[in-house]
């Protein structure tokens, strides 16, 4: 057997499914064995009482990215890959968004020159679709799909990216033909400008208003809504950042009804809450997100779908703008909470938060946390070839995590380049200590070991439904009972 | 006593809630006397082995209205009103509809015009609101409400008729504030436009694809949308002709949380279905219909949902367009189904379809009858201070039912200016005998006994949510306690 | 015409289905004329300012009945009469109690015996089952039915009166073989059981400990099983004084889908809650109930149940046992909770507390005040033919209510044998002034005016399922499909 | 590094969650590495262009058990064992079953007797406890359970199995005190039994008439008992052989809202129906079990909650009675199908009719079908600390598939000690070529490699609930509000 390039000993290996005592072997990047007896290696990491855990894949978070609004994100891809890696992330998938009139081929140039020289991770990129053109629909999104982009972010809300439920069918049913994944921001547009208007014609207009004017409803309502176009043409879809139980629920149901349905959270819908946007001044629109956040009540309810199942992914959403006139309040000091850049911080402490809070206070188990962290994403998004777990055969991307060391979360602290973090202060138990992509030692000894441009882009897979609880088109039945062939 | 103008007698009077065996005395077009011991009258009809019901109230329906495409329908209010008197109904609402750019009191007026120098029996309108602009909202409708319009309709489809999420939300609003009812044609848009699109390119445009271009979920996508909205401001509104289960089951879901929905189905989803547009030729096209008639086991559930109080209305929808080129075919001897004119006619059959199939065959009681020709429609649409039952101080608006009366179904019998029925050949058991409106005798002998514009506008009452099974706007919840007061 | 008994002038009538200004004429204890000119009559009552009622039925009291063991109720019929005709009420469906091993026939004979000599107002009886022997099952029951006893409750819990599961199939069968209903108190008598031996175990004796020993998933599982007998066999049944949101909703979901399922809840489970349990010393066996007294949240959702129609009938379950050692104390001075006589007094204030927290707060309409005094339980129980409404033919039972009055609830006012009311202190607004049994005043004046057994026995109809929601018998369709023909 | 005993090279191993190319190293009958580069192995097997599955756990089925009734099983621990290897399964969980009277240290004895000389393959066994006394919850239960039998069965049907709810309460709180798991057969006894004797006093007796006597909703009742029963106590309970969609509704549900319910289904309930049971004679007899076979309709909803998870085993319910005087005739030649012992076999093609109808039908996934093999299994009773997947430290138990070989299931092939298969004839793709038991080949070649009495029994852990969805006893709230602190 030929040397390894290094060797991991002593852990405790955690998978979506399996934990077992065994070390890890690897050579060129990738996991080549497993076991207690793996010959020798050019370099050996203890991981004695620690876990040796999948690398996190953070796949839903912006970076370098420009609003429709033209604000840009504080984080590019070298502070947010910096600090996702942190925060014991291996790999990111963050967006490349189209704005209206660009092309996705273009798009995508300048994410790719954007994350290459940068990202100190492995990264791909879901696309954006603001404006799907019959050029989209037949030939670039399909390319795009073919270059590794298996899966897309469409918005139902936000006047200069929504998509209506017509331009919503068509990307749906490309998606449908091609193999990709359909990700859906669900709040009902029309309920959220009309109540906005309202509050800031009332002169209720202070970042803790921002919650009252998303209704619950709104994101119930759409994602209902694009439950049913999806059924309609028996696509996947997954529903991103879900806020409320009445939207888990839908998600639930359908799923149990044999549509092609994934639930996302984040944690601010689990370890925060609405009454906390009580503050003065402006300092409520550090927490300023759509969805919004919730209250308690809704807290516990978010937990529970966690843990049932109905949400398969746990992403941060990390949309870092600062609380200065670079970010939440670039249209002012104050802003009515309209103007207010929308988006919380959270790509370090994401995990931290939900080892803490969830394993180590047995919430959730080792498992569920290494599903939650890679293994769910990797098979969603078509990366499970490559990343997700630590199997032989995969890229060498893990973290090993001491469950003994304890830290409070402070801003002053993280690696992103935020003035702030919405947990501060929050004590937090178990944190990765060392972090390693494709054989890399990326993190140790709290210190960046690889340099910028460290990353690579990571083509991903067509989505594969086989198995998948599905139906034949239920309401497509009738036309196939007419004899109707269409080409959905 | 004052003698009586007429006397009806020895008939069993059954009204939604009671059935009884009693005279009844009729003087000035009011009935002032129930009992058996009534005195004089100028007149008397003897009833006996008859029902003395409430005279019909047709709630829905299409008369001497142009549709958007510029088409009339093929009745006026004099046709109208006679097959109406003769299938036992004394009291319409059909539809003033506002085409964009029409201002509401020209609406008003035309249709005023159109109903007073024709219609046999009393009327009121529904506005139809397609165009809600400022003016509208805040001047027009109140007034066209204190003018006694106390309900109108919106459509969620029809690319010249609906209005937006946040039209209907300004809406919704208007109706609340100044108690009026909100009906809602609920399917969703964009799912019809795209099947339809890819239904007619791929050469499936007979009539009878028209009942695969409206998915089954455009439809209860749409109600729960619907519901949303009007759940979301906490005001009462009627999802009109429902087809589905699946849109019952939202409504009776709905009702059950508090919110204030009601709900409508029509003859066509109980008694046709989708299989019988299987016709040569064009003739598919006198069931074309929006929703389109479904399956089989859809009429059995239809059924269900009316007896068990899910529909509280059931209405025609007449909307009688011939099958030549004045109706159906007006775009051409073959147009697509996409240009054929979509509505049935049903003013005249409505009620002898619920009596034979309903009553005589078990299904409804009487009393259910009784409230489904005409007792939930007064109270729904502000009218049963004058109409919807037999009792002392309403109008002597009365259908005398013969049980034992069986005919066919023959659209040559009927007496409006339709070509065809969708129900001819069906045996038919249970027929009107006397019809009086406000004491006059309309029908009897199979004859028309009053002449043009005998009918009167009434003028109907705003809506009254007093112990209506509801909620403080569970919406608003969290605005109130943020002690934000919003002028909903 | 012949001159009337007794005429009530002025009032507003009020029925379940109607409100309208008439005169009432009453002559031979029977309601002959409704109008404006009714002509001479013996006696005239001004109602001016009233609301001319149907006389309240209480179809759900314990009165003069032994407990199994051994415990009689503090009323007999005359004080419980008195006191429900004080309370608005004009006729009683007290329960006569078979206790094992006697034969039906004897107990309605003495039940007879009791309630004629004493009955101030009309009464009728429902049979409860303990112990279904062949003999019951096969004549007696039948043979009660035959004598208008039309409906008879079975005991899902305490050990001396439950059915269990194949018992109540056979009752069920009988029911639907002759047209009666079934009523039953629906809790799983295990879970009780266990978790009383429990709690006394513990130490948790006191009455306040009551509410625990009954889970709210003790009352729901039951109405789960109770229905899913009922739907097997396709026939009708009333889940008695449901306290549960989680009971209400199992019922509202079969009666969508076809099942003949009725529900009843009592003032207690929206008036009083478990908290007020906790007393000093004994005082909480005041409120000592079966399903006992829930949260606050759940008197809410009660009241929501009873708007929206879940509930058809509200009724006391007047179980009179005075705080004393002839009653609740009866065991000891201070009894583990489980030696605690079940019950609360209400016959007298059901409907003022209903009159005043629901009509006068305008969370119910007159109208439904009408149908949950009267009007639902004459037609549910087979008595709609003499009782229930203000209806010509009908019997004059009549209660004049004004809603001007207002009194403070106090045991010491009330007419019953009791010691306590749960209601002590309550202002209340809306009495009855005047009430009226087959035309005889009966109360006037806050005075008694007849003799003790002015009461007549109503026998009562077979129960008529037509046209009530409902399917051939669905677990049997299999059955049918074999061509298998069982005698159910 | 030391020389393995055993490599399978060149295969695909599939773990439930992870599908890789990787030798898998085998030494002292442990999995010791997997890899690319194992080293030397004294023997080595290749599995190129096949799938090296984990060997499949049979967790229900009933192997050398005597029934109530006396009737021995066809199968001994011999015959059951080898016909369960050939079938690629490498352990099996049987029932021991106490009989009322016998004390569970002596059923234990008993069982290990039985299968100890004689099982080819590793073996549990789940107690099924008929007589929960005293002494039976306080010490031979707890007993039993740290003895390694973590799991017991109880039966809510059959009058000399069954427990009543207040003993499935005792049971329960044994289990959820010790982390034991319950197994429940929910079928409501007293429907069956009222419809049974309807059924043969009907004449209606033929084994046919088996599945009507087991109404669909005697299942989805008792599931719901079963669920309210546990989640009073909040501990976990596992349904098994599901049949209908109502009640695995219950199952999604209750997981949906934080109860520990698992579900099991089987093969009968996917791949057979009723109609199949109207054969000449007592034929029909093969295919009586409990529950029945449903309808066809049935069987694809059930495969949809295979699909969507509601079902996490999968498992035959093997009870193999001869359709002969030793079995299933055992009353006699023509006995009523109430006398027809119940059961099927089904122990040897469970998996080959899952791959080929669900894997190689791409209706699940490969990963899915090694979760419902052996990995779901292996965690829920308790045994992944050794079996359920080809993992480092694992016992080497293997199935190696050969996904390209296909045959006709005959019984005259299968290694059972039957006389039929319900499953004759049906061409099967898919089979175990080599089955491995703790590093011993089991099957090769079509023939059994071991002795009698080479498998051991595995004792099994208790039941972790950690990060399980559940809720801290919602029905105990009110208690714990109370202060009460009960040992429950």
């Amino acid at each position: 057997m030929n040397k390894l390039d290094l060797k991991i000993t002593g852990g405790t290996v955690v998978n979506s499914d399996e934990t077992f005592r065994a070390d890890v072997g690897i050579r060129d990047g990738v996991i080549v064995a497993l076991g207690k007896e793996l010959g020798d290696a050019t370099r050996s990491i203890d991981a004695s009482g620690k876990y040796v855990l999948p690398g996190g894949i953070e796949a839903h978070c912006h970076i370098e990215q420009e609003s429709s609004s033209g604000i840009m994100t504080a984080d590019d891809y070298y502070s947010g890959s910096v600090s996702a890696a942190f925060g014991g992330n291996t790999c990111l998938v963050p967006f490349a968004a189209q704005h209206r009139g660009q092309k996705l081929a273009d798009v995508l140039t300048t994410y790719h020159g954007r994350a290459a020289p940068k990202s100190v991770i492995d990264y791909s990129f879901h696309l954006i679709i603001s404006d799907p053109t019959d050029d989209v629909l037949r030939r670039e999104l399909p390319e795009a799909i073919e270059a590794g982009i298996s899966s897309f972010k469409v918005y139902m809300t936000y006047d200069k990216l929504l998509v209506d439920d017509e331009q919503m069918l068509d990307i749906l049913a490309v998606a449908k033909r091609h193999g990709a994944l359909t990700m859906i921001h669900a709040e009902n547009n029309a309920m959220i400008k009309w109540m906005s208007h309202r509050l800031v014609d009332g002169g209720y207009d202070a970042p803790k208003h921002h919650a009252l004017s998303h209704p619950r409803s709104a994101e119930s309502e759409a994602i209902n809504r694009a439950v049913t176009l999806a059924g309609f043409l028996d696509t996947p879809i997954l529903i991103v950042h879900v806020s409320t139980e009445a939207g888990a629920r839908i998600i639930a149901k359908a799923r149990y009804d044999g549509h092609k349905v994934f639930g996302e959270t984040c944690p601010q819908y689990m370890f925060l809450n609405a009454e906390q946007m009580d503050l003065p001044g402006m300092e409520g629109a550090q927490l300023c997100c759509s969805p919004p956040l919730r209250d308690r009540a809704s807290q516990e309810e978010i937990w529970r779908c966690l843990q049932n199942g109905t949400f398969q992914v746990y992403s941060s959403d990390h949309a870092p703008y600062r609380l200065d006139d670079t970010g939440k309040l670039r249209a002012g000091p104050t802003p009515p909470f309209t103007r207010i850049a929308n988006g919380l911080p959270g790509i370090e402490l994401r995990l931290p938060l939900l080892f803490s809070e969830g394993v180590m206070k047995g919430r959730i188990s080792l498992n569920h946390f290494a599903a939650l962290a890679a293994g769910n994403v990797s098979k969603i998004y078509g990366m499970d070839h490559r990343k997700g777990s630590v199997t032989e055969g995969k890229d060498a991307d893990i973290a090993i995590w001491d469950p003994e060391l304890t830290r409070i979360a402070r801003a002053a602290d993280l690696h992103d380049n935020m003035n702030y973090t919405p947990y501060e202060g929050m004590p937090l138990r178990g944190w990765p200590s060392v972090v390693i992509g494709r054989g890399n030692v990326i993190i140790e000894n709290d210190q960046l070991k690889v340099a910028r441009g460290n990353g690579e882009f990571v083509p991903r897979r067509t989505i594969d439904c086989t198995g998948m609880p599905g139906r034949v088109a239920p309401e497509l039945n009738p036309a196939i009972n007419f004899g109707v062939d269409l080409d959905l």
